[in-house]
């Protein structure tokens, strides 16, 4: 894995009806996401949901690897006829789509010759010059061409191959957090937090996200940055400002 | 609520830098879906995760409020300095960001003259000619303007407003969905199944989804279309196929 001392993103392509019609509920962006600014100093930018539907993904496909360093597709690589992700990226860009010999000898190896049946050996069919991300829980792989990272739709699975992504990826800056918890309600803070955040602009990204627990109301001061002193910095005059304030800290 | 006898659909416009970074778990995209197919026959055909930037909400919202019948946001429409949902849909739709009267009178009921203060008070600044999504949990309300409605981020907040989105909404032709589970792996069944999909092509919607339970692997075939009859054939179908290999159908 390169470094690259700046910013690296990805945006997150989640292809499946299932989500969009909210049978299923997504937990692979929370988990992409995170695995990839805490391993990869990588940070998602962009997510889009969208259906089982070619001219949706090859339009989207283009669109989002264009403006990101990475894209992660997730969902529409098995055996059924809605999976539709490899077709779609080979038609995104103007490759063949076909067996890819690796993919496919290991499929074979893991069914056996007499079990390798037709929706087994479309799992082997990829876009043209993919390279293979491999899957050690359920044998079919995931690919990546360009910059474009094709995974499963099921998180176990896809939990599972994250690591095989890393060899591909330019590593950028980790961006570092630190969240307070209060008691307290945001517009009591809103106005000199706002100072804060203007006083670190662009440097630091400082959200606040009102919480219930317990019957309790209470805010979340999230700070985020690429350089550690400067969320030190911030969190001091956060500090400064909750005990200015009286405001009671939540311990956790 | 006016009926209209063909498909009315949707997008979900997520802002939130917390949803992106993978700190906080989006669940009102399933709750939005789920109330919106079951409630009014309306479809969310894409949901888009984008951070809390003014130029981003703005084309999101002008691209989306294009393609889509109604657009739905979430989040940022709070007292904070990065609550900048509302006045960006204003610069999208090139309307003036002003105090919407009545949504001012309602917070200052809530909160007390004496401690209506100036975060407080930046909840009732909407886009001109806003109309109120009114809020029975914690009063502040959503609004609506043109095709876009803007909800709050914190899902049991937007969960109490979601009934008063109803009156602006017309009624699209409901979605049923049938749902079958199966012992099996999805290679067994994706030949037939794909034929079955090719014979009611268009009018039914059938997707495949691998899940792992106690330990055993299965299938869930989950079948959608605005069709009962069209449905009720397809799962003939699909029963048919089912015996026909012997497959073990899952109690739920």
């Amino acid at each position: 894995m390169k470094k690259k001392n700046k910013k690296v993103n990805a945006a997150i392509l989640v292809i499946g009806n299932e989500i969009l019609s909210g049978r299923t509920q997504d937990k692979n962006v929370v988990f992409i996401s995170n695995w990839l600014n805490s391993n990869c100093g990588i940070t998602v930018n962009e997510v889009r949901i969208i259906p089982d539907i070619q001219t949706q993904i090859v339009k989207n496909v283009l669109d989002l690897s264009k403006r990101f360093n990475y894209v992660f597709t997730t969902g529409g690589i098995g055996p059924t006829h809605d999976d539709i992700t490899a077709v779609s990226i080979s038609k995104a860009f103007k490759v063949k789509y076909e067996y890819h010999k690796q993919a496919y000898q290991i499929l074979e190896n893991y069914y056996g010759k007499s079990k390798f049946n037709d929706g087994r050996k479309k799992m082997a069919k990829m876009p043209r010059g993919s390279k293979l991300i491999l899957n050690p829980s359920s044998a079919a792989p995931g690919f990546i061409i360009n910059n474009v990272i094709s995974l499963p739709g099921v998180p176990s699975i896809l939990n599972s191959m994250i690591e095989n992504c890393k060899k591909y990826l330019i590593k950028g800056l980790k961006v570092y957090s630190r969240t307070i918890n209060l008691y307290t309600v945001e517009s009591n803070i809103s106005k000199p937090l706002g100072n804060i955040q203007k006083k670190y602009k662009s440097s630091v990204d400082i959200g606040s996200y009102p919480f219930f627990r317990l019957g309790k109301i209470g805010v979340s001061i999230v700070t985020r940055s690429t350089s550690k002193t400067k969320l030190q910095r911030t969190n001091k005059d956060l500090i400064k400002l909750i005990k200015s304030k009286k405001i009671k800290l939540l311990k956790h």
